[in-house]
């Protein structure tokens, strides 16, 4: 045998290595965002690694991700309209377009065919291909008799392959419904209440509710009923009359459901409230350390974590369901902005922007099970998402 | 450049090529069991096409399939004590062992590391380490003065580290713990009820619930709860006094739960009982068209879908869970044995053995998307139960 026939063999047997050491399930990754630097870490939660990076993907402040039904690309909505799809298996960009100057949040449909984007500027929401990027709809958030555009919020996606969303400047709430195919019948609700300024769906896919900037209560719509239109509810959820200062409005998203009771971050109060979910009627209030900003269940209820606003953003604090009352309380860091569970509820994984870290938890006895470097990280995103609805 | 040269760069690009594309993520995979041959088909739920087929799996009448919680893995339980580990990806055995002479499910812990089997000869559990499938624990399932075993049933896995089963022959409930590591702590529930035949978790992971061969009625155990024991719910629930002819007991697996109501196939009669989830008291009955065997609900709690028994086995229908009626009927082929949703619900795959076929149906218009060949399909396992707690 020659030299290069040697050499052929060697480098053929090292690349089917290769070849099946890239084999790898989906299923315990995922995402996070690195805000400051416009990159995503991988990460698996198996083994709690970093898997790989990907640069270049923009401005991602406040950014948020979905994922492909299969759970291998992950689509990265940036501030700056950017929507990135990723590679997690290849750690690359797989597409990437600017489709708006400004945007905020995005969703993929049921079957994972169209994904959406909501924009600020111009306001309205984009739906592209979810294989190619290409745009399939472009929905402007027109209103009034001016036709001005409203700067869009609070989208979400709901069974039957519709997206809801709501329109800040204009008091609504539309639903997009591409169940027919491509060209979405849209409904409008107006008047839902002033400025609603985030949006979400309970896990069944049936309610969605919004948030409401300029008064108090909350906006609630049954997507089971679209008949009945959009009611008010918790008619003293908000800022109230005082008009305290609210160092950051609280996520919708994080809200918690359990069998019986949702969580709310209340807004400017230390308090996280109780309300029914039966009858969204208030059960109680529990006193907490700080202004609360994400208000989160473990998968299985047993337990709520929550996170605060500046300046007590270095504290977590866990509620226990049945007590009502908080029972442990971690410092995972300074500036904590999101966690995210493992599906199955064993971890948690807690992001400290200002201490470039992202630390994982065990939320049976609350050690930690390991602490990865980021780069003033933020949002945390495993691929369980895909197989859920609303998220 | 000689014809060696040229051939290990012809070669080794088609090895490049073959590896990308090698590369792909589980999270729309699943398997088909094929009870006949001992085989499983490997699918994908994205565009509905078989991926591969994995053979000598041994006795599969009856196998039930859990996942790693990277999806990567699929463990198949055969009714004759095989415990094989697949790899989906690359299609083929990774390992496999005859762990006992007859076994009837398994489950896998919260965090992935534990899968346990339940065995009726000898009777017990037997935990393997779910990497290595090295035996950790092996609990048998003894039971009065003279040391009998029992038959396990109803094997399930809850939050923080436990396995929860059913002693057939005791007529017990036991908890096996292991969140303090590989040796479990026990705890025992005595006289819960005549002959437990299976048993299943609320989706929250919080409620144990027996099906009682023996007698009517329930055995409820609330896993927050352990110091209550077990209560019997449903008095009324079961064969009753008639003992009318019942030609297969139900599966439990397949209750469905929605916000507030359980559905359950009637033992016996042409009805899903309907229950308040809440005090678990019936609320009504619905007549459906023979005995139920499974009776699921649609992820987002909508719909009802339901197999029935022979005579009436070529026929499935789907209940509304607000008119608490049927509303569509269909006839996906001979001997319907299975239904499995994709993790959103826009898609159910109907498994009909006599007919040699798996049908997928789309849930919002009920047209069928397409009808895949099989051997005499039985179960059919989606990889997004890996991130769900009890399956």
């Amino acid at each position: 045998m020659n030299t290069t026939m040697r050499l052929f063999i060697l480098v053929a047997g090292l690349m089917f290595l290769a070849a099946c050491s890239t084999l790898r399930g989906t299923g315990d990754m995922g995402v996070v965002i690195e805000r400051a630097s416009g990159s995503v870490q991988i990460i698996e939660t198996s083994h709690q690694t970093r898997l790989g990076r990907i640069e270049g993907l923009g401005d991602l402040s406040h950014a948020s991700v979905v994922y492909s039904r299969d759970e291998r690309y992950a689509y990265v909505f940036g501030r700056d309209g950017g929507l990135t799809r990723i590679d997690i298996l290849a750690s690359r960009i797989d597409k990437r377009l600017l489709q708006s100057g400004n945007s905020i949040g995005g969703a993929i449909s049921q079957d994972g065919s169209l994904v959406a984007v909501s924009n600020y500027t111009p306001g309205g929401i984009k739906v592209f291909d979810a294989e190619t990027l290409e745009l399939v709809a472009d929905i402007p958030a027109t209103y009034g008799r001016d036709r001005l555009r409203s700067k869009v919020v609070g989208l979400v996606d709901a069974p039957d392959q519709r997206f809801v969303f709501s329109l800040y400047d204009a008091g609504e709430i539309w639903i997009a419904d591409f169940s027919m195919g491509r060209h979405p019948h849209i409904t409008r609700f107006k008047q839902v209440g002033r400025q609603p300024y985030d949006g979400l769906i309970t896990p069944d896919g049936r309610y969605y509710l919004a948030g409401l900037f300029g008064e108090d209560g909350l906006a609630l719509l049954d997507l089971w009923h679209e008949e009945k239109g959009v009611r008010k509810i918790l008619a003293d959820y908000g800022r109230g009359s005082k008009k305290m200062p609210v160092y950051k409005m609280p996520h919708l998203e994080g809200w918690a459901m359990t069998e019986d009771y949702a969580f709310l971050p209340e807004v400017g109060r230390h308090e996280v409230l109780v309300v029914n979910r039966h009858n969204w009627k208030k059960v109680t209030s529990i006193p907490v350390y700080g202004q609360p900003v994400f208000v989160m269940a473990r998968p299985d209820g047993r337990q709520i974590w929550v996170n605060y606003a500046f300046p007590d953003n270095d504290t977590v604090q866990v509620i226990d369901t049945e007590k009502l009352k908080v029972v442990q309380q971690l410092k995972p860091g300074k500036a904590v902005l999101h966690m995210e569970f493992t599906p199955r509820g064993e971890q948690v994984w807690i992001s400290a922007r200002d201490s470039n870290r992202v630390t994982v938890y065990d939320t049976f006895d609350f050690h930690e099970i390991k602490v990865l470097p980021a780069d003033k990280p933020s949002g945390i995103f495993f691929t369980s998402r895909a197989h859920r609805i609303g998220l």
